[in-house]
């Protein structure tokens, strides 16, 4: 497998192989998770629901269908979503009386019933989360994990008395987010207020979470929305103040997509041998492997084994032995296509000396320690570290800022592009034919097409 | 709240006041699961999931939807839930080239895929489980948990060389259920063979897990199917065996609702005061109340709370304090109707004496112990205990063997019923008028209505 000269044959061989899903489902943009992805998801779904909660979000689940009319009320909102929605239309032979979407996004669901959970300013704020599946009609072509028809995220929906408090809930989320993308999974970020044109519809602003492709390509990981009081007032949230006054809500929501970061985890820390996923996500965290030539060792081999396993699960670490019937060599190349970090072997003399052989999965080197040296967690931690920090570089990397359109032209489709733009129609053409504008700042910049004032943007390819 | 004076309306506030959901989403039968009723649920998952990992099972998830070919595969399975199935028709405003179902269990969309999986004998046994909701458009009248539209449940799904195999399976099977619904939930049981007319549809034979609910229905909570190879032909999954032939594989799957397993814990453990859960389930185990009368005794008396609440969570227990402003008896009414399994009241002179006052929620007694003596995990072993004997107790006296149909009259619709039945048509209309034959066992009986040899019965008012 070479992932630098067909990134996109290496990351569908990676997916079948490593067990992460199966794409032969009998729908297109559908996938069947399997074993070792679903596992990874679960983490990250875990680490987040526990930051969201100790952040006072109440964990909830909504139906999974949203009548018409709910999903209708705000009026942006179902603009922009009613080509992509799945509507359920009958009932057996039965045509229902309503359609009923099968959600893209659930806030018109949560929304309808904030307005009978609120009454009281003694109700606010209010904070939810679910981690649930959404459904949406792509057109595009689909691609595993990065866009599909079903995916896996959690959302999270909030009502404030007054605007400063979601401002403020919005920076607490950045930081959750930021826990969740780069202390978690190792993986860098920018963080992008999209231009209005591409906001969330029915939002006041929109800040999209991104991370860099091997391939190229800016992925969006997660998205975070000032709904100001657009959706409060068409779903009359009100809230009843200390004087005796009614008043609409402000709202946020916000949603990481667990696919796309499976597969950005997948992507930017792989290599030719397959996954090397962080520790903290690995469903086999170290795996031993006995080295048995001769049968008389055996024995004595495999409880020592033992040993170092059970000393291990005392410590909390997912371990295991692969006393298979297989070549070292196959195992080794079996465990390291699984990405898992740390990999002990014991030969006789390992076991003679009271040693063992460590080998990471992230650099492959090989070292040896006295067996009452070992320490697991501090190895993960440099494992971690060193992920972290190779990817960061190499989305540093990757950004660049450019003056003209020469170098634009260079860059734009494998880099971050930071550059200038007037603001005007003329020029946009050069510039978003090209890719699509990730962040309109508030810095300035002279445009690269016709070098008038005008403010910075960053640009990328993006799926 | 009555509990025995009015079931239903006792049941309804509960799940209100508990915040366990909300009833009143804009979809008939469709729920909106909140905090409390969440984490039972979330229990009940990880606890059997565990159990059924540690027997082989892989996790998987697969699509919500299935197309309609797919589903329609087997002629009896699609003749049986064709009445229930939300069909997907659109995307957006375009008709779909093929309507799709919103899955109303997985057997289809699932074995479509093992047909990819297995090729030879080394491939099998394969087992997988997926926690999921399923979907049913049920026509009668919905209840909360009990009949809805959208379930939480698992189901798994396996395959096998031989019948012998998949027979055994469901031995495991019934032993892992038995624990889950007798062990973690507490609740008695009993397993009933339907009736070949009552079968899953596409099974050889289904076994129902039934537990009995305080209105006199028979609840049933969990099935577990034979399905033979009526799905490997039409689905073609065949392995290859060792001598080179092509057989068919043998199946069984087996799903127990979540929804229900909650609605009987909620309704035979619970009393007058509200819920009453056993402790392994209970979102917050033990509530510590500090009773504070005097400002000068207060922060002594929170330094001893949280001393405790130390000390118990690094036991592992879920263990909140309620300092709120309340008075000590609202706070008794409000923990009380969560159902939380062990109260520690702490006053100024159990400070002074290094005594704590218990109270257990499921016998309302007191006692005080020496600090030091404190045994939580001994109590809630004692709790889990009397739970389960009472339900058990209460379940056995309401199950009578009668011998003619005057008895059989006065008991059906209040207790399980067993009988004799001769099996012919013109003795059935003055059974099963009354309610619904859960099993027809292999144990002879005398008809109940004309008397003549045949096979016993067990019988009861189902939801």
């Amino acid at each position: 497998m070479d992932k630098q000269k067909d990134f996109s044959e290496w990351y569908h061989t990676v997916l079948e192989e490593a067990k992460i899903l199966d794409q032969r489902y009998s729908i297109k943009g559908m996938l069947v998770y399997r074993k070792w992805g679903l596992f990874i998801l679960k983490q990250m779904q875990e680490y987040l629901e526990k930051l969201l909660e100790e952040n006072s979000h109440e964990p909830v689940l909504f139906p999974v269908l949203i009548p018409d009319n709910v999903l209708g009320k705000e009026s942006e909102h179902i603009a922009g979503f009613e080509e992509q929605v799945f509507w359920v239309t009958h009932a057996g032979k039965t045509p229902l009386e309503r359609k009923l979407a099968l959600r893209p996004t659930s806030e018109t669901s949560i929304y309808d019933m904030f307005s009978l959970w609120i009454r009281s300013h003694t109700d606010l704020p209010l904070k939810v989360h679910q981690s649930c599946a959404v459904y949406r009609y792509e057109t595009k072509h689909t691609r595993p994990l990065i866009r599909g028809r079903e995916f896996l995220w959690n959302e999270g929906h909030t009502a404030f008395a007054t605007n400063e408090e979601a401002e403020k809930n919005l920076k607490e989320i950045k930081v959750i987010y930021g826990k969740l993308i780069n202390e978690l999974l190792c993986l860098p970020f920018q963080i992008n207020k999209r231009p209005d044109w591409d906001k969330f519809p029915g939002a006041v602003y929109t800040l999209a979470f991104e991370t860099f492709m091997p391939d190229g390509k800016v992925l969006q990981v997660g998205t975070a929305h000032n709904l100001g009081q657009n959706f409060s007032k068409v779903f009359n949230i009100t809230y009843e103040d200390e004087e005796g006054g009614h008043k609409h809500v402000y709202q946020t929501s916000y949603g990481p997509g667990f696919g796309r970061l499976l597969a950005a985890v997948i992507s930017i820390h792989g290599d030719d041998k397959g996954l090397v996923l962080p520790p903290q996500i690995a469903p086999t965290q170290v795996v031993i492997i006995p080295i048995l030539f001769k049968k008389s060792e055996k024995e004595a081999i495999l409880d020592y084994a033992e040993e170092i396993k059970t000393k291990l699960q005392k410590e909390g670490i997912r371990v295991e032995i692969d006393a298979s019937e297989e070549r070292p060599g196959a195992k080794y190349y079996k465990w390291e296509l699984l990405g898992v970090p740390l990999r002990i072997e014991i030969g006789p003399r390992d076991l003679k000396e009271g040693k063992l052989t460590l080998v990471r999965r992230d650099t492959g080197k090989k070292e040896t320690t006295d067996v009452e040296k070992l320490d697991v967690n501090a190895i993960f931690t440099k494992i971690e570290q060193n992920l972290r920090e190779t990817a960061q570089k190499n989305f540093d990397k990757n950004i660049v800022e450019v003056k003209n359109l020469q170098e634009f032209n260079k860059n734009i489709g494998s880099k971050i592009v930071i550059t200038g733009w007037c603001g005007e129609d003329r020029c946009a053409p050069k510039i978003e034919s090209k890719g699509t504008i990730l962040a309109l700042t508030d810095e300035r910049g002279k445009c690269v097409v016709c070098g008038a004032e005008g403010r910075k943007i960053r640009i990328g390819k993006t799926y």
